[in-house]
């Protein structure tokens, strides 16, 4: 195809289907002409707001950042890839030189750029380019859809990995959209003795069993008891929970999971609702719960590929909808509508 | 003396000085004469609400858990200590069968007895008995009244270790008391960069400076604006904080701390004041700051004794007060009116 | 059974069966009445040497380490366990006094004791006691024939844990006895990549691969040149090892091993050959692969039983023989054989 | 100066000072005016061999790898660094691509090129570029002779960060060259007990004592007999270590090292000596004793900066020689005589 067809966001609920030039490759940059790229609840909000925090879409940009494709040009400098290589994309690039970058810790640079979120373009499109160090090759067993869930599923082993889970820990994950189903299923294969998927939406339940969860459960009680809400979780899950993944970002619900928790555990919120909010936090530090977060990945890519291609996490499972390019705003009214599990677009479509 | 005088608290504010008979050690146990032992906040406490947390003083006890003496006689079995050593006794005793306790993560046993806390008789005492492995040995170059100091050292290490500090993090210390004071001693000695300690009283911040402060500074702003407070700290440190530690309990000083963290930083609560507040927790997982807490110590005596004997740590300019035996109502008083930093007791007066 | 019928190691090739007294349970103790304990090499070495490193069978001793049983009676203050728990027993009871203990490195333990082994009576008995914090309560599902399996997973627990194996890594276990089947299986259950058993027994690379090995090798080369057996090995992986297991006591298999190992790498050394070797130990630190070594279990009995209640480890397919008590020379006559690969001790027979 | 005058490497025993044209900084390079630049015992090995491990020198490069300057030209795309900024340059270019950088591992990445050794120009010349991420702003209070020494000091960083050594811990270190006094003043800062420093050259110990360690010791015994080398070192220390670093490649020493650790204990190399070496590796494994080593650094320029900067490090005692450019040829034959410690280079001159 001899033109780059991309989706553009111009602004707030300003998103259009237009007709660039190809990109070429840059030194140490690739061309990758794009397959599957996942759609994602930050893309319905950067469209419904224009903005991403205090990130405001200023110029026109190529929204899409759960990335595959395969390398169709290779720029100047590069040795580590060849055309035809099949890829995950990083959508982060980190600066490199800033103080969190010198850490190393790349996930909280300070001058963060994001293909598809913040400034720079990303994968709803025909092609795009992108530097060689962001290109993951896939193996021969990972398919390019599967590549494309790499972004989602590196979420949560970031957050499983800063959570120190240890192994054998009863874990509770709230949640069970795709970070909350990839999460699952990470805590599962690094070693987690069993895991409740707890939701309110009994078909996405259905799927967390079928996709590997020892259990699952839908709450009776509100939020806003946190002790009462966190008995029942305790009950169904047949103990206090040494790991509690937050992934609905449902009010409250911070304070239900540190009720939850065994002395010593962790709450890791990986879905963000509020954020402020009232919590027995000094009840916490008292028992050693940790609360803690998980933003993005953290070099998290080559052992989210190498989970996929051994089998340990079944991405596939949560893809429930595959809609052309041109049908990214449907795509949206379907994560919006809660039918849908995730959404992805096909780019050669 | 062929008795021992100890204090004795029977419930709320009913505080007695009794004659009892010397106690003699069991198997495992030795019989230790009393030297100095601290006073803390939590013996207030325990005096004026008879009770700690959940734990109702339902018999008599002998209070004191900051305890220093020497090795009076030997129970059957002991080998690891003679007659005339000089020893610190963790005041913790946990079951070593629960769940926590086989993690190994002893301070969060679930059916601790603390020495002079629950259950058992502490070291306002001319002799207690305890088991030998709660003895640990002072090196010549420690003195006892430094000995009684290893507890509230001992928790200042756990939580600076539980923090995960890196060598040139830039601290904050919240709350210049005994335990604030050597927490930022064990910071500075563990390799932090800088450490600003922040009180409301001015000589406590002198006493911090000449203890090793880098920076001291009284807020002025009030903590109900946590952004503006933050602000000020930031102002006053030069940087973000790496690692905010708190120890003064006073009301939304946890807000401030998070507001006042780097991306990735942590804030670690050590003093505790309300168990449930309003705080940017959210905001908190986004940028990966940390927030957690310390409770007594986890096996941190060794490390703490050799802080000492190294002369890392200097835990005697927190002591301002020394008074006898008869007089631990007067060392209270003391406590509450701010006057004091440090109150300890001579158990041989 | 109104005897106790044990056992008894008098000294070199000196064993013996003899009804003893029952024991009584004493402070904190539990009587147990024996179910199914592991033949070990340890077992052999004992019988055949007399001695265990540099302690001296200079008393008779009930041998037998690897145990499981029922409690049959409570000693005075035990509230932890009641009659009729089934259980593992962990054979090691450090000193909790030492430098070791209080770090705390219980494994490490300057005077440590061990029932059946060092100084204290074990396994191959009708009956023994031993303190309550020693046992582990197994869940429903697993049986007590597991339960006698726990000791010898819980080394390989140790040695994964040490060596911080990462998610997808890429392994290679040598020696596929009991020890190296189980580091296996628990290398896979915490999230190994691919795992590799190495061994020149074809009936045990059948067993290994039926107990989840990824690959299985049988070398042709000899250790004597390092690099040329190396290249072997790493051909069959398909890359350079992450992390070697060395659980075969081979000569020369360490230096193979710095090899395998990616820079970065680990070598772990389970199975002890040779106290004394030459080996490319600066080429290693250069490459910095970590040469280390895991002795006996680090408080790894809770996770070994969750590893067990999860189905992650199949410990029972290891068991090839069962013997009832008077056999344990044939048993040990089994081991020597080669034929077995474990071989455990019926004591209710 | 309209020229830049550089110590270039032919080859094997061909060192050259020429003029170049003055380097222009590419896209994300800034072009550095030198100031002081260590010379280090690579130097002198890449002089005399024309390699350094199996690269080889097949062009000519300018030598010089502990790298200080000011910016004094900012190339296209630069924000983070400006004209005038002093900075203290890490050598190290990791590719980003290779299995290693991804990590993160850089300082084991497989396409590494190094400024001043392998493939790159380095610092003993009048100006060089570099990409502004190896760049690291010195703070007011720290010398552009003590960012010099930046370099051999994050090699101690790295190498006690790797150890995890925890406070209080007895450390030996041997060697008394630039990077064991380094690596001992690390030790010292990050929380050491007590560090003992070893060396046969007395006025080595001396400078040793000088910049801060609590003992020095002048062994007596062949590193031949490694037991009795390690009672003499135990003695002197008044206790096993808990880490050994070992920076004097001596022949032997690793085996001393292993006998003077405690169980637990850890032998760090970073001095390298032999590749292949005969020791107890065997005994170090049952006893836990970790085998290290550290190589360059990895990304520990920050802390490195942080800990001369708050005054923990003395790195300026160490220097004892100052000579011109065109003396590197004479700073060579000083290090290969032993009577310097840290010779530098002023580029200025």
């Amino acid at each position: 195809m001899s033109v780059n067809r991309a989706v553009r966001l111009h602004g707030k609920h300003d998103l259009r289907i237009e007709n660039l030039p190809i990109p070429e490759p840059e030194e140490n940059h690739v061309q990758v002409k794009m397959s599957t790229v996942g759609l994602c609840r930050t893309d319905v909000h950067l469209f419904e707001e224009g903005r991403i925090d205090y990130v405001v879409i200023d110029k026109p940009i190529t929204i899409g950042h759960e990335i595959s494709g395969t390398i169709s040009k290779i720029g100047p400098g590069v040795t580590s890839l060849a055309v035809g290589d099949r890829v995950a994309i990083d959508p982060c690039r980190p600066c490199g030189t800033c103080t969190q970058c010198k850490k190393p810790r790349t996930n909280m640079c300070l001058n963060m750029i994001l293909s598809g979120v913040i400034k720079i373009d990303g994968g709803f499109a025909t092609y795009m380019t992108t530097p060689a160090y962001t290109c993951h090759k896939l193996p021969d067993n990972v398919s390019l859809e599967e590549g494309a869930m790499i972004e989602p599923l590196s979420v949560g082993v970031n957050a499983v990995r800063r959570a120190r889970m240890s192994p054998g820990d009863a874990v509770i994950v709230t949640g069970a959209g795709p970070v909350g189903l990839f999460a699952m299923q990470v805590a599962k294969a690094l070693g987690a003795g069993k895991v409740m998927m707890v939701d309110i939406n009994e078909s996405r339940l259905q799927l967390a069993s079928k996709m590997g969860a020892d259990l699952v459960f839908k709450p009776t009680l509100p939020t806003s008891d946190p002790q009462a809400a966190s008995e029942e979780l305790k009950t169904a899950l047949g103990s206090e929970a040494d790991l509690f993944m937050e992934c609905s970002g449902a009010p409250g619900i911070v304070d239900v999971a540190i009720h939850s928790c065994a002395r010593g555990g962790k709450v890791m919120m990986i879905g963000f609702g509020e954020m402020a909010m009232y919590a027995h936090i000094g009840m916490a530090a008292v028992r050693e719960i940790d609360i803690l977060g998980a933003f993005a990945n953290d070099n998290n890519y080559p052992e989210s590929v190498e989970l996929v291609a051994a089998g340990k996490v079944d991405v596939k499972s949560a893809i429930t909808h595959r809609l052309p390019l041109d049908k990214v705003l449907e795509g949206m009214e379907l994560i919006k509508s809660g039918k849908s599990v995730k959404v992805v677009i096909d780019c050669t479509s």
